[in-house]
């Protein structure tokens, strides 16, 4: 299984902060831990050609975990529909934290995707709804997070197709912060956590989550769809 | 359209600071802003004979309210089986705090509708996650209610069709406070507020949501769906 | 309330049979069984400047009907951006047969939207699914069109937020022929049957199919969310 | 991972011609298919001592494959109560054909599960309306089964989490005949097709979806959600 990670990778250069938490990006921390015999993890940032993303690439990438924030304006179009066809064929895809404004994760959702956001130390802890979802396994009751960014509701996406994490917020917010949808043969989830000014993907149980859905997204092994003028069924 | 409020009327009669909140029983507050011109209410209590729920007035009855808490074992299995089949049929269903426990909710559901609670006084804001349903009509982004009973997840009840609201306590806990069902051709809305010892029920934007309910619940103008042994399509 | 018909209107033109079947065009067809006392109804066409589709006539409507086929590719982008917004905001959407494939269906569901299809005479049969909808409500359990074009499975689409109908044709296919959405603020409704070549909106049952989706889609009442930075809970 | 195939076992004992398609009976059929390395199946039937269901069996079992018609009656209701009680503590359950009128699976939907059927010979055609489901890996556009028992809508169930097939039939019927539920901590997946008196499941693609599904409904690893009373977050 071939697992893809792109990171604006942006923060970590402009931020000695930033950098001291991720030293060898974001993109690096999330390849430490998702890394294992079964499961091949490459990385691509912004900055490289192409975004470090080719026709090739993709093509044989099963999952693409994705993380943006600064800069989702500089990713080109052309970039952005070959991931989304990729998805619609059946590739996975995982959104992280401010991964919720990229055009990629826009375009699967057909809406404006905006939100309430407080940067302001706010413990978060995200309750897992769903106790039967494959990428809640291995989770407590809750997963806690003790100075993370908040996000609040009215979160403007689409109705989930399956609702795992609902955080809660000290400040009084809460968010659908773990979110998946299918789209055409692909399989998305959302996950809320990750601002770049905490270690919150040092932190184990946000590590099982994302490499629980990691292994959900993974492609179904059929035949793509065949669509235009059909004969009827013969008798 | 009528509505019949049923309440298990306990409370009120054992503890004078209940009473005092609800002088006319928590279905008398209920009915007070439920009544309008083209809403008949009746109220119905478990001590009255056959709980005051008889097939006749079932059988003229588009929507019932349910509050109960202390007594639900003591409420006729034939009674909750005539209530069970007139949902299948069409009569809509608003449960409400407690009720998730009684055994008509718990019957429709198919789950152990059990759920973490405290009473200590936390506050609750109820978040809109739906601004497009009518139950959330006139309803502002959150209600805040200042005082309530804590109820947190996990609550053990199917995937909703429809997730309304989600709740925020102050102790660090969320919950699905408004969520609906359809269970044969009727349907059902769940709603948590409403502790007994708390005036909730006076507070104007649950009475909305309430009256809001009870328009959305009304049955469907259709007849009721054939079963059984079936002919083929002519040719 | 305010409905807005939109009717590509070339079929009408070029094609005489059409015409006999659609002498005011198939929004002068629509336009004739939605116009009521509560309803005050407006069509626009492609060929009119702006697609008859300004900032001034959207505000002010309700729910928009949407039929198109031959000219997608023809509808500006900057109307197809306005109407996208006006759904977000809170603003209805019947999305009728061929629409499937316009601009605004696909940028709302976020996917390909492609299907399977036959213009073979096959009898269509829409099962209703969901018999507490409202959509549905006075239709029995099937409506059954003798004659229409055949739209089969897969249907790429994201699931539907309800599924209401799902067709039955003679070839041999089924398809999810009656799926909501909710799209921000706004309801969306999918409708398949209405091939130009057939008498499909002559037919009462689908008259009420299309009456019933236009109420239920119309806006709920309530403020806009708020968005960006937020203040935390006062205490 | 332990599997356990329940099956009534009456017709094939009643019935010259089910004994010869199903030789070694229903649940015989099923064992030979589910068998693989990692997986460890048992069998048990109505006649034997409670039904061949033992507290000490349920504990160890990860999935239980059901298959009723005849006698649903005759399960007892404390066998059914603790089948019923492991799927909500996180036990798989496979409800297969005529099963959707079993005690369990009536109590675990909350509805009358009623549909309308038809011995004809009809020919069925599965089609996968998800094509991102591990229950439809390794399965085609449809699956096209040359006789079966027709099973047509409304059918009585709630709406499904996951709705993975709709077949089409010859006589003019659609259904819903792959839904999957979670209730509780646990996973259900009805799957229609197999009446006693055609060989349906010796059929490959059949099998393949028996195979998918008690794989996708296996436990999720995760300790039992505590509920009752709860104590704030300590700050």
């Amino acid at each position: 299984m071939k697992v893809l990670i792109w990171n604006e990778h942006r923060h970590e250069q402009l931020n000695e902060e930033v950098a001291k938490i991720y030293p060898k990006g974001i993109h690096g921390a999330i390849k430490s831990f998702l890394e294992t015999d079964d499961i091949e993890v490459e990385t691509a940032t912004l900055d490289e050609p192409n975004h470090g993303i080719t026709d090739e690439r993709l093509a044989e990438t099963d999952v693409v975990v994705w993380w943006g924030h600064l800069a989702h304006g500089e990713v080109a179009d052309e970039i952005v529909e070959k991931v989304y066809q990729r998805v619609l064929e059946g590739m996975g895809l995982i959104v992280l934290h401010s991964g919720h404004f990229s055009k990629v994760f826009k375009k699967l959702m057909g809406t404006g995707c905006d939100l309430k956001w407080r940067e302001a130390d706010d413990t978060e802890r995200l309750w897992v709804i769903d106790p039967t979802h494959p990428i809640a396994e291995g989770i407590g009751e809750y997963i806690e997070i003790e100075k993370e960014e908040m996000y609040g509701e009215h979160f403007d996406i689409p109705v989930p197709d399956e609702l795992i994490f609902v955080s809660w917020f000290t400040g009084g917010e809460v968010f659908r912060s773990g979110c998946t949808y299918r789209r055409g043969h692909g399989k998305v989830f959302y996950f809320r956590p990750g601002h770049e000014s905490y270690p919150t993907y040092h932190q184990k149980d946000v590590q099982r989550v994302i490499q629980n859905a990691v292994r959900w997204a993974k492609p179904t092994a059929r035949e793509f769809s065949s669509y235009g003028n059909a004969q009827p069924i013969e008798k």
